[in-house]
């Protein structure tokens, strides 16, 4: 225990040394995927005491500071023992961390650095006189970063330290969390607790948590973050708050962590006192032009600004009758001599226009492709309307050659079962990454899109909307965590295989006993599938209650914009069902490749999760399974719920292999996944049936209650919704 | 560790068992004044030991089941040993725990327990054949419950076990919590983070809070809570949110905890249908008693209903022509048959009535006086005007000979400097309590009128507003949790010298050691008075900037409300300042006892703390030291800030006896309150400069700034404010 303690403490750059009290306090889940243990497995662990009898660690800044407490507490945990920090050139093994230009050249000449980039880092094994050393190299002190805990996970997840030849450079620049935190503590579609972010105590108060964020986002690779919601409030950029924004970049600096802002397109008549926000008047562009040069001049190193523009209510460029570009560029320069990015959404949609909702995004900014400035990133979420169970890719993915393009994906659950629902979205992730735009023919992968090789971008990015509150555990439910995790290394590389993510995941934040591992990866695995299919199955989409999104509400039809409604995206009529979106409906499909518009345009090549989403179909209409499309949405429903019913199952074998607490928590949230994916199937089913009037397949259990109940269930206090819309 | 573990996880009703997974996690405060740890003084150990070699407990209930557990986590941590259960007769020296009705005659002969009551216990040590034992009795199980907290709190202050003669009974009926926690998790005057009530997640999952929660209250004897705002929601009574309530019940009670609700008086319209909530019509009348007996039938030990009307714009039976009386007995007729209590709250005033707001509450209620029902409690904050650094005692204490009146004292900070200030707030509700009413001659304490004593009543309460969040640490200051523990102790024994719950507390949460307790008592003790110099000293009562009530703001003069202004407060003018309260004034001294008028009203006799509380006194006015009023005004202030410099340099000696990352927090914590402290001075010696015209003294450091930047300071977001009130 002292032990354990005293190695731990040193994390915190030396400000906080605890005593030996014992803690009064859970396995709370805290220390996410960083949660070292001492090594049991005894031959692994006296392989790894004698690869590692020493360290040799480069004297340097913070963040080799920081490298030396990491090492010093994984190392010391994971080992039980107390490493020490030797010169170059004893005896013993040891491992060596030192940047590529400071090491010693009979070091140098056995490395190949030929592919080694900016952050990126090796970890090889070299003999030389005196032992057989581990080596972390890299250009600059945050590959080093980077490296160490890469290095530690291997030894979390007992791999050998033989023959280690690894060669890791990120794909993408910016590898980001956007925070859709309110000043108020509140976010907007949290539900893992409120706002880390103690604006009323900052800049004075550092809470710890501020210091551990950064340390988790640092050892999955993620350097910057955006900690204030698209749905911006000018008042961050003013002094009395930059302060405060000042004291936590100050904090994240040594982890490589970058702080971005989002910007309010009025903020020039809200807080600068001007009478406009025209991006095209003279006065607007002095003043971004002083409001860049006062941030950084608190800030030397920020990164630059998220806007959320003329969508959903927010101000923008067209209020003043210009554009989307108008305003972009704006900013853009504002921030060009800091070498700051503006991150511009592409996420705008109109009440005005009355153009189906998804094909709004292309048609605003695909004509001016190439017109934007080098440091604006197009932020486009995965799906053309909203991070919904399942969407196809953008169409904007390899439309724009010559505009860099982020991908956006939401970590936190807004459809997804907020933070009670097991769902692992990785696995997500992946599939929009590993979609193919065929832009450039076959094989033009979105994620060649996002890592700029499809047309040779100079900027990348992605970005993940947060799933993190105050909640112990960060994340609210336990797996929550893995999404984090799993946003991280896929923003570090898009090409990573979900599984193999989920796997490292869960050997680092539980255990390496493959009785635990292999069904909870298979769980995790197929958690997504099990939700589209208790929510949305077969192509339908944004059928939730509305505003909070909490549950079903496919029959609300009363919204003042017709997009907010549910019945607008299923369409369901006496006759049928689902979106028209080829050429006799929206034509949405015009906005893809042609080979894609094809597959998506002709139901025999249509896969059938997309069915809904690009065609209105009828009720009897055959599935290829060659049941109607009524027994089939009945028996996806059906097998969602069916599917939540095998995680219990595998869950409840995982006992002996987990701590009780999170065991006890992800059992009651299972719980609660099985009575709302029942609601979902229920709710659903009777209201479509209201339209088909058809009988419920046999594979179908039979509805708790009737429509009427269903429809009157309301929550006005469900989290995450902006007060301002409650 | 693993023995810490696997000892510390039997608390939660065995739910919870947790691996020897190192916890990433810090001593956070989590733990609270239980946070055992092992003792580390040998003689004390084995003195211990010796004393204690099993145990024996009385088989039984949950609650039982409870203090087995708080036995085995609590004695097998302090002693380091498994200590085991055993029968009684056997051999060795044994702690036993048994209600005295099922204690062996041979113990009982021992035993003298006439003055032992409900709740109450004993402890004492009696020799048999066999060995030298503890007993621990009590007439029910949450007596030895409590019995059992005491007995471990000896171990933790490193007490003797020897010639033991404790009889402890509570002094006090119900000692309750009140939680102003909104059902959207945010809390009004709330600076500890949000709700830990997640009604979300309710009833499926059981944050291990709750659990946690219920431990700490019983630990200090509070068996009641008001789990949501006064200003309240009526959907609380609605089925939905009482399946809820139910859930958070289950867990309190086996802790001897009792829930209450707090009732919206507009509910019958909101969530009954009805056309009134006029207390005298029969639907309403019929509308209540249904509720009651709904809310029974779902919750059996439900506490009662906690009720602020026609307060601050709640709804009340005034909106209806009726009387507070007709409210009460309205609701105390439906909750009679199932043995629940209405507290009614004597916080009124109203912008209609031109009176001195301090006089509205005792005009309101005292007239009524013998004519409330038998389960009606009138709970009257502390001092007439609300909750300040200083107030003299509310005029209504003992003022009602007929009529139960409760304490209502604040525990959250809402104008003693949020969560960042340390102020020991025990030292507050002592100085109140220990107040002299002479309403039957002198000693007519306000603490008699609490516990019932002067006026023979049978039901008696005090009530503490809840400082408790989301926070790790539960408080946000790490002191905030002796305001917690405190407010506890005073309620079960109101003539307990906080300096002995200081010394209990810091000994329980922090060490033994006297080079800490010493020191860090004496600056707790002295921190109420600290702020009282620093914000308003002298009787000075009010000034807090609006709304949030965050910092100083004694210029403000534009609300609605002329009682909501704090120029109503000080009244300063070129002459002086202060409010005349004596019979040239409001006259509101006319409420208080003959003695206590007369001391109050003769400047030769009222305490110069009260000064300007009762009068208008020119600025060139003689104090006692011989200095002018506004010398001594600016001499206070300086004195506040001088004395948080002084516990700044008492917590800087407290390095080796701490934590790191409370030593840590704490000081951040402290330097934020000097920074603070100076910024009252500075505003208010600045503002009322402007009324005096006078040089400061000479002992007042200069302000940093001019007042028109006082002025300037806003802050929107300052937390625990009502959302509507933004």
């Amino acid at each position: 225990m002292k032990q354990f303690l005293k190695l731990y403490t040193t994390t915190f750059l030396g400000l906080f040394l605890l005593t030996s009290t014992p803690l009064f306090s859970m396995s709370n889940g805290y220390g996410l995927w960083l949660d070292y243990t001492k090594i049991k497995d005894k031959v692994v662990l006296e392989g790894y005491r004698s690869q590692l009898q020493g360290i040799y660690l480069e004297e340097g800044g913070a963040t080799l500071k920081v490298i030396g407490e990491e090492l010093t507490m994984g190392l010391g945990t994971l080992l039980d023992t107390n490493l020490k920090f030797n010169a170059l050139g004893g005896d013993g093994n040891m491992l060596i961390v030192s940047k590529y230009m400071n090491l010693p050249k009979n070091l140098t000449e056995k490395m190949e650095v030929d592919d080694l980039k900016k952050e990126g880092y090796i970890i090889k094994n070299v003999d030389m006189e005196g032992g057989s050393h581990v080596v972390i190299t890299a250009r600059d002190d945050i590959g080093l970063l980077y490296g160490t805990f890469h290095f530690l996970r291997l030894l979390q997840m007992h791999k050998p330290l033989k023959n280690l030849e690894i060669v890791e450079s990120p794909k993408v620049d910016i590898r980001m969390l956007n925070h859709w935190d309110n000043l108020d503590r509140t976010i907007e579609r949290g539900y893992s607790g409120f706002s880390i972010w103690n604006w009323q105590t900052l800049p004075d108060y550092i809470d710890q948590r501020y210091i551990d964020y950064a340390r988790a986002n640092a050892s999955v690779g993620i350097n910057g973050t955006a900690v204030t919601s698209v749905n911006a409030n000018a008042l961050i950029l003013t002094p009395h708050y930059l302060e405060k924004v000042k004291a936590l970049a100050d904090v994240f600096r040594p982890y490589g962590l970058k702080v971005y802002l989002t910007a309010r397109f009025s903020a020039p008549i809200e807080i600068g006192g001007l009478k406009t926000a025209d991006p095209l008047d003279a006065k607007v562009i002095q003043w971004w032009k002083n409001k860049a040069d006062e941030i950084y001049s608190i800030i030397p190193d920020f990164g630059g600004f998220l806007v959320k523009a003329n969508s959903e209510g927010q101000p923008g460029p067209q209020n003043y009758g210009r554009t989307h570009l108008d305003g972009a560029n704006l900013l853009a320069d504002a921030l060009a001599p800091h070498n700051g990015v503006v991150m511009w959404r592409a996420f705008v949609y109109s009440e005005h226009d009355p153009t189906d909702r998804a094909k709004q995004a292309y048609n605003e900014f695909v004509p001016d492709d190439g017109k934007y400035r080098e440091n604006v990133l197009i932020q486009v979420k995965n799906g053309p309307i909203d991070f919904q169970p399942r969407e196809p890719f953008h169409p904007m993915f390899g439309a724009m050659p010559n505009t860099p393009l982020m991908m956006e994906f939401q970590i936190t659950k807004e459809y997804l079962g907020f933070a009670t629902h097991l769902v692992y979205l990785p696995k997500l992730f992946e599939e929009v990454l590993k979609s193919d735009t065929y832009r450039k023919g076959k094989g033009s992968l979105v994620a060649k899109v996002i890592d700029g090789s499809l047309n040779h971008k100079k900027l990348t990015g992605m970005a993940g909307v947060s799933n993190i509150g105050t909640d112990f555990n960060w994340t609210g439910h336990p797996f929550g965590q893995a999404d984090w995790y799993g946003f991280g290394r896929l923003a570090w590389n898009p090409y990573m295989d979900s599984k193999d993510i989920a796997d490292e995941w869960l050997r680092c934040t539980f255990t390496n006993d493959e009785h635990f591992v292999g069904p909870v990866k298979k769980m995790m695995m197929e958690s997504r599938e099990a939700v589209v299919n208790y929510m949305d199955p077969l192509g339908l989409h944004h059928i939730f209650d509305t505003g909070h999104h909490y549950g079903p509400g496919p029959w609300v039809d009363n919204l003042s914009r017709p997009e907010w409604n549910p019945v607008y995206y299923h369409k369901a009529d006496s006759l049928g069902i689902g979106f028209d979106r080829t050429k006799t409906g929206s034509d949405a499909l015009f906005q893809y490749a042609p080979e894609v518009q094809k597959m998506f345009t002709d139901l025999e090549t249509c896969p059938e999760e997309y069915l809904l989403w690009f065609h209105h179909v009828p009720w009897d209409y055959r599935l290829k399974n060659g049941r109607t499309l009524w027994d089939g949405l009945g028996i996806k429903y059906q097998k969602g719920v069916d599917q939540v019913r095998e995680m219990i199952a595998t869950w409840e074998q995982m006992k002996p292999y987990v701590d009780d607490l999170r065991y006890k928590q992800v059992t009651m949230l299972l719980n609660i996944q099985l009575k709302e994916a029942k609601w979902w199937r229920d709710a659903c089913m009777l209201y479509f049936q209201t339209f088909s009037k058809m009988d419920f397949p046999k594979e179908m259990e039979a509805p708790e209650h009737a429509l009427e109940y269903y429809r009157s269930l309301q929550f006005p206090y469900a989290p995450g919704i902006r007060p301002s819309w409650n």
